[in-house]
């Protein structure tokens, strides 16, 4: 409904309150809202009448906080009208943005254009929109979904609000793991891609709901707080970065929208595509391997799902000019066997020392080798091979370790990595063949334990998928750094089915 | 997704900020989020370590606002928890209230049970749940609608978390307006009613965005700040009071609601039965009359939707036990010629007083008779004509007075009632036959003056429909009680299209 009144205004004395909003709100008293015609959610327009500084805010009423004639603002707003002590600002009604009346149109189902999209994420980015209004936005996207157009337009309209990572050489080549699982595949794919000549600019993310995110795990051996600029030098001298993203401001709209889907265990395919490859749209990725664990306990818990998310990757990196390839991976049990930052980081330099080579080193060299196919480094099906040449080889130690380095070097081996002394080996009550691990027992006995933010704790388990173990053997050993965390932890580890084990009694008869 | 960390707690120092946030909120710095391993939106459970007082708040994260070990909470939580300086709190992760996993439930689409519907409308009225989950239920219902068995259930969950009115005599009747249109007949429903023996205890609402609620309007003639024990003493004894419902705190979980959909103007059928059922069902009216305007500017605009919204009223009063009979009226006109508090309630009052008989005066006694053949006072068909009778023989007028009386008089009759002496007479530029008058204009210019915010200003209507006029020949005068909005309000008018007249010119050739 257009607003008549917009050119009646009320000047107003103002109320700092000195918290952050992120949002800008106004808060008028009752009465002069009624006097302005105007409801909570209501945009006005703010002029600083001594520097002509001029705003757009929303509008909340209260009955306690500012009394008639005063306006309530936070720093946010204080600061963009740069107000001094005494400013009169005048107060007059404002349309909404365009954004809200887009939003509603994706309530009423209806497909939005590239611009209607550019301006809701311009809208929550400059904080005109209102979280009740974000979070309309997101509820109506999760159920009425995203058009292949709408996830493509909104893939651009995420990236182009961020910063750019614009790198002189190329190909750049990028992989992304849709999370839930264990194992940090991204510390060994990234130097066998870059120890073979190519560009890979990693940015990933810490920890949400498991026991270490890739940023977690690589802090533990080197610094991943880095500047863009930085970024920029290290990959073009030695090929590789593996850096925290989450400070880069590259597509600063998805953490909102994240936050909210969290909220309610939301993933809308087409946002979550959104949301991947307009990061990778940032850094200028050309050839991506999207890696899909599908497994009971992971984000994807159904082939389909899994195969609807690969197809809509594929063809949205079409559209944007990026040859992705997406593959799906075994998710029903643990990748390597480490979970926690330091465990995590220890047992992946292991591996690219050559210590071993088991599931995580496989499902790494799987990753690169499809990027080798993908640029076209090697035929279809050479891939893993040179992928393994690469790692056998020690170059992917070698480059790894350029890669600390130059990042800020704090372990260079895995025997510099530090465990907590402070520990406790859980042993199987029975014998018998272990049938399954409960990958989300794992990673919460991990967080009980302290991990993520004790970097030192987590567990480490000692057996796999269908090894016969006896009645006392080892099963896992939980680290802590604080003997109450570990206290807890190793309570809930006995109430818990981390391990089963079958083939014991089949049947009792009394 | 459930917490697993809830045994462990860390022990935080308060910094209060001195605002009401409404919702109740914890502020954790980013490192004592991670450290809990709580993200926004996820809850914690405070606890003053000096009085035992527990709370569960919404977690907010901040870099800036508090440091490591610092909470930060509002004056609601300070207040809950009996925060004195220097108090330590103990916070540790809660789980997230039901009422998220139910509003989750309706985002995909389910039917919600009656004590699903309980929990949330709890949530919303504990200030449990924050703006962003209410914004996602409202979003779903508009989306997913609601069943016939769900909007039964929110009506009791709605009036359930309320006040109640318990009147000691009956039958209690009821009438309602599906809002938009000007005209007040519920000033004259109400003592036709009440003259005829019958109990309405009647609560209304102020303007939302027409130039006056009947609540404004009646505030012109008495007091409608009642409190419910004052309503319950004055319904009893005389019949019928007409008062402002706002702070009556009926059904207040419906305020929420309504601001969220006002947002986006979003009326959902079954949020809509749902919000004047509830109120309803506070007050136990049990023979209900509810008014659907249709017409191009009012809030329904199609038949369909007035015949749909028809049914359902009826099907859930059923439900409730209430009778209810809904009647499509004709919105496309004004209703009577004033807009404006304290010309509509002049209006009305000679109405009362017998000095003529127009559309509003009829409709009004349409309203008031099919409630006497709801309640069995008379055959069909002989309704109308009881009411009318009532109206002419002055009784509806005496009962009137009686309730102004009741109330706290301000003005007893028609000439007691000042009207602003600024105003501004719109004359026709044309000769000709009124084809239509634009009720949204004929609103908005009473609200550009001042309506109903100043409760003198408005406009009032010289003409009809179908009216002959000429050129010169005066259309509408506007009030107001402030010059530069007399100004503003005339300019609006001259630019828009009030009056429109036919049969002037049919086409120019040149």
């Amino acid at each position: 409904m257009p607003n008549h009144h917009s050119e009646y205004s009320q000047v107003m004395r103002v109320k700092p309150f000195d918290i952050e909003a992120k949002k800008l709100v106004s808060i008028l008293s009752h009465t002069d809202a009624v006097e302005l015609g105007v409801f909570p959610l209501d945009r006005v327009e703010l002029k600083n009448l001594r520097n002509g500084k001029k705003i757009v805010t929303v509008v909340d009423v209260t009955k306690t906080m500012v009394k008639q004639d005063e306006l309530g603002i936070f720093k946010d707003v204080k600061e963009k009208l740069g107000v001094r002590s005494g400013d009169r600002i005048e107060v007059k009604p404002a349309a909404k943005p365009d954004s809200v009346g887009f939003i509603k149109k994706k309530l009423d189902g209806e497909t939005l254009g590239e611009q209607e999209l550019f301006a809701i994420v311009k809208g929550i980015q400059s904080n005109e929109l209102s979280e009740i209004e974000t979070s309309a936005f997101v509820s109506a996207v999760y159920m009425h979904g995203y058009t292949l157009d709408e996830t493509v337009a909104m893939t651009r309209a995420m990236a182009s609000g961020g910063k750019k990572l614009k790198l002189s050489r190329g190909p750049v080549l990028d992989k992304h793991c849709i999370g839930g699982i264990n194992g940090r595949t991204t510390m060994i794919v990234v130097p066998i891609i870059a120890a073979a000549g190519y560009v890979i600019p990693k940015t990933s993310s810490r920890s949400i709901t498991s026991a270490a995110g890739t940023a977690d795990a690589m802090e533990v051996v080197a610094n991943v707080c880095l500047s863009l600029e930085k970024i920029k030098t290290i990959t073009e001298k030695i090929g590789g970065v593996i850096v925290w993203g989450g400070a880069l401001d590259l597509a600063p709209v998805d953490d909102e929208i994240i936050k909210i889907e969290h909220t309610f265990s939301m993933d809308p395919v087409g946002q979550v595509i959104a949301s991947v490859m307009s990061k990778k749209a940032s850094v200028g990725s050309e050839y991506i391997v999207i890696d899909l664990p599908v497994g009971p306990e992971v984000k994807i818990q159904g082939r389909e799902i899994a195969e609807e998310l690969a197809k809509k990757f594929i063809k949205v990196g079409d559209k944007l000019g990026m040859r992705v390839e997406a593959i799906l991976t075994d998710g029903t049990e643990p990748c390597g066997s480490a979970f926690g930052p330091a465990l995590e980081a220890k047992y992946v330099m292991e591996i690219l020392e050559g210590k071993f080579f088991d599931n995580l080193a496989q499902k790494s060299c799987e990753l690169a080798g499809a990027l080798f196919e993908l640029v076209g480094r090697t035929k279809k099906g050479r891939g893993f091979a040179l992928a393994k040449e690469i790692l056998d080889s020690g170059k992917a130690l070698q480059k790894m370790q350029e890669i600390i380095k130059a990042q800020g070097p704090k372990c260079l081996h895995s025997n510099e990595i530090a465990l907590s002394k402070m520990k406790k080996e859980i042993r199987s009550a029975v014998s018998g063949e272990i049938n399954s691990i409960n990958l989300r027992e794992c990673i919460n006995i991990a967080r009980i334990a302290g991990a993520p933010a004790d970097e030192k704790a987590g567990l480490f388990l000692h057996v796999q998928v269908e090894e016969r173990i006896k009645k006392g053997q080892p099963l896992f050993t939980i680290f802590a750094e604080n003997k109450r965390k570990l206290q807890l932890a190793v309570k809930y580890a006995k109430k818990s089915c981390v391990v089963e084990t079958r083939r014991m009694v089949l049947e009792k008869f009394q």
